[in-house]
């Protein structure tokens, strides 16, 4: 029997759907990158239960995703931060919209929510390049392969 | 108390991440995208119960992300291949794979495999950009609200 191509310790998109990992932690990592940062807020926004957002925000913190800080001491409430780690993460959750937007809403033109530059209000269209030549990703013209 | 900001059936996000939704999926669909087809190559490449693959590749076909095709009658065997819609989920999946490769391997120099361009051999760089702008997605300056 031949073996596995690459385990899938060794590959970076295994580790990142390891850490996303269920429905909820882009969800969670949505609510945080749009500036809601305390518990009560999040929990609120997204209508999940204290213990599955506690868990998912705790999995954040030990991977320094997020920084827990003490806002208030009486009674005790933290709020979540993001580190550079968690705020990278855009790129991805980023893909994952405009992938939405583009091919999930067969029912109507597009969602009903879009993303803008604060700055200038035009809208954001968020699309994946090749850095080193700023020319769309070409799947065909792709191959993954063990690094020199 | 206060309304849900939006409720998550018209977030694109919640959608693509509903669409994924596991660990295995997005794996399965590197494959896919990685031109491994057939039932039994992409069984023996991941390591997975055929139980488990067949029901995400079902999920697949149902949403419209592959077509299932018989390559052989005697015994039946299928292969997957990806519609436009799997293969546009090559964004997603190549954020994922920038974003372990440059956050989620601290123990050593990235992983030991790249993605590189079949026709120039240069290794590619995955970077999302704003489509209308060409600058790369500014986080903090990017908002969220209703579409008009």
């Amino acid at each position: 029997m031949r073996r596995t191509r690459f385990d899938e310790a060794n590959c970076p998109l295994a580790r990142t759907s390891d850490l996303l990992g269920d429905w909820w932690s882009p969800l969670i990592l949505r609510d945080l990158l749009l500036g809601r940062q305390r518990f009560a807020e999040l929990e609120e926004s997204l209508d999940i239960s204290k213990g599955v957002l506690a868990q998912r925000l705790k999995r954040f913190e030990d991977e320094g995703i997020v920084d827990r800080r003490r806002y208030q001491d009486n009674p005790p409430r933290d709020e979540y931060v993001l580190t550079e780690k968690g705020q990278a993460l855009w790129g991805v959750l980023a893909a994952m919209w405009q992938y939405g937007d583009d091919w999930l809403f067969d029912d109507r033109p597009g969602a009903q929510i879009e993303l803008r530059d604060k700055r200038t209000g035009e809208a954001i269209r968020p699309q994946m390049i090749d850095a080193n030549t700023g020319e769309p990703l070409d799947l065909p013209s792709t191959r993954v392969r063990l690094r020199r």
